[in-house]
């Protein structure tokens, strides 16, 4: 086969994993009464396949293996030939269901995703007067539980992560502003292998490297939904660092992309130049406390208001209720599951009403924003286990570090 | 006013400009039979008020001022203040413009972008049975044809991008791989003001701060929309350098990120340790050539098909063909518009109606990927003018540079 051959297999997880991948989606999905699906979001076609391809994975309970429907590359093949198909529209797909005798009146799309316009074509290509059932709630119970073999990817990321973390003292140097350190943070994340490309779930959320917060920018509010705001270096990507000088005993919070591998963990940790002052120690002290807590907590069964309430229970217990999460406006939770996006399920908020499940992965921040001091927090990624406590996965020590 | 009552206008570009984007904007409306629309992607809403903010940005033909529609950040504020609402969710959008007299039965919304379920909720919302009409084609005709402070913004990334390009043959050093070269072209981008951010339309495009290619991997198709792949670093993010080892000989080419204010140029240049083979120097001549004639081109009324069958037929008449716009697939446009995001309009693309305007901003990148040799091609951002010949902003010098 000469070079300009090669061909790629569509399916890069393996039969087993995509297997187990599929026995959990299909089971939820008849839970949902979901008969069949076409996903097309890129995280979803990589949970799927473990690549990104620009098409279709048609999923129907009844079948066992998917069908892929591709645009682009067209390197792909799969195996057996007849799972994958060349398209050039959407509107391709339903004829092919056709051909192939699965009949189906409205394959569940990912509604809160898809844009209006594809979904209407999708829509009326299977002749159906209403885009429904919706996949999008499906999909993100199915990618909450992580297998082994995730989990296997997302410790690797932690690793990696805290490598990363565990170098930024002597990334520093006096005068710095908070973007010249991010800076030096990146490309130190991207030589041990971070990919950078920052996966969120949303059509409301924009963010770079990651967010290295000091001082009052902590307090700016942002457009974004994220646990902490910033002002950002300009108007149209109002969030993070805005230039501010790192002056000794002022709080550096560290809160960079943990994606080396499509599995992304979340982890922030602490940084002063000069004296530590008592103040952030102790609130640093209280967030690390916290996620301890809470990561005892989290086993399966295990209500995620229950979590934010105890959260909050102890931060109001430390006098620090009005600095959680934001003082000037203030984020509605202390945690979300990471994975192939940084927002993913269960959401620990008060309203939440997820419970925690085996193989669910966390990010817990519970932060806080003082006056005149800055940001301060930690946050860590955890696994929830069945058979033993919540395993963390990010493990730079939690004390706060020194820049100098 | 104390630093907690800080109060930011929603309107950051001043009346006069953001006057002249809404009357460019509401001409397009009416030819569209348009009477009103309500637009929510970011990118828009940095194109109508200077900044993002989430909300929804309410527009009428027959009324002066847009509506904003915040749910984040609080502190922002309008001049006059009527024209500013706090909202929950965007079912409080219809009753609102009721209680302001303003009738309307459904405004036309983004929807090439907007979800279909928050498409839903505001068809509902407004008692529609259809979500229609569609504002996407209307925005990006407006958005097209960029203001004298638009071109400013542009020209100042323009100049930015070219100062870190010409900086590129001192980051590199023997030994070093496509990627680890990327790292260093990154960081003194960031450094430079490069916000990393890079905006793209539609959902089948992911990047992360540009492309570097070199050998082989150039012809590595790629699932992205982009004139150009890469196998990439890991399957989940499959595009641009693989850590290929950058070889004597071998052109690397460079297309990295030109987002220094929100508005984001696009240039590519050429780059090579040791010795120039002439067939690289004699494919970057062409590539510039072609640039050259394609911008002579370039005046209001120029026909966007005109343009990439001229390209097209340079490269065919220097014996090219089968390596121009790629080699094992084949990129289907020569050049596009560019600004807030990097896929704007007009397309130069063989089946393109797009027809060339007084302001439209458009990189050409004639490119050729050459077995063996890998890519070669320049690329470079123009603005169009009316009286005067197409301006190029991006101004490294074209010939392949010497990296060692």
């Amino acid at each position: 086969m000469s070079e300009h051959e090669e061909k790629y297999n569509v399916n890069l997880l393996g039969s087993d994993e995509q297997a187990l991948r599929l026995s959990r989606l299909k089971e939820l999905m008849r839970r949902a009464g979901i008969v069949d699906a076409i996903v097309r979001d890129n995280a979803d076609i990589y949970y799927l396949t473990g690549r990104v391809f620009r098409g279709y994975i048609y999923i129907n309970v009844e079948r066992d293996l998917p069908l892929y429907f591709v645009k682009q590359p067209n390197h792909l093949y799969s195996e057996p030939a007849e799972l994958l198909y060349r398209i050039r529209k959407p509107e391709d797909i339903a004829p092919a269901l056709a051909a192939l005798g699965i009949e189906t009146s409205m394959p569940a799309l990912e509604l809160d995703s898809i844009s209006y316009t594809e979904a209407s074509r999708l829509r009326k290509s299977f002749g159906a007067t209403e885009a429904q059932p919706d996949i999008s709630p499906v999909m993100r119970g199915a990618r909450s539980v992580k297998t082994a073999a995730e989990q296997e990817m997302l410790r690797r990321s932690g690793a990696k992560q805290t490598l990363v973390y565990e170098r930024i003292p002597q990334l520093y140097s006096e005068g710095m502003t908070d973007i010249e350190l991010q800076i030096e943070i990146e490309r130190a994340s991207r030589l041990e292998g971070c990919l950078g490309q920052f996966r969120v779930a949303g059509p409301d959320m924009e963010l770079f490297m990651g967010n290295v917060l000091t001082g009052d920018n902590a307090d700016t509010p942002s457009p974004y939904d994220f646990a902490m705001g910033g002002e950002g270096l300009d108007p149209s990507i109002p969030v993070g660092a805005n230039g501010t000088m790192i002056k000794p005993g002022m709080p550096v919070m560290v809160d960079v992309n943990g994606n080396y591998n499509g599995y992304m963990t979340d982890m922030t940790r602490m940084y002063i130049a000069g004296d530590i002052p008592a103040e952030a120690e102790r609130a640093n002290e209280l967030s690390a406390a916290i996620c301890e807590q809470l990561a005892a907590m989290m086993t399966p069964g295990a209500k995620a208001a229950d979590l934010y309430a105890r959260a909050l229970q102890m931060a109001s217990e430390a006098g620090m209720e009005e600095y959680f999460m934001g003082h000037r406006s203030h984020a509605g939770f202390v945690g979300h599951g990471v994975g192939i996006e940084v927002n993913e399920a269960p959401v620990i908020a008060p309203r939440s009403r997820d419970i925690l499940a085996d193989g669910n992965v966390i990010a817990l921040e519970p932060k806080f924003v003082i006056p005149g001091l800055g940001a301060v927090g930690v946050e860590n990624t955890y696994i929830v286990h069945a058979d033993r406590a919540a395993e963390v996965i990010t493990t730079a020590r939690t004390a706060i570090s020194l820049l100098d």
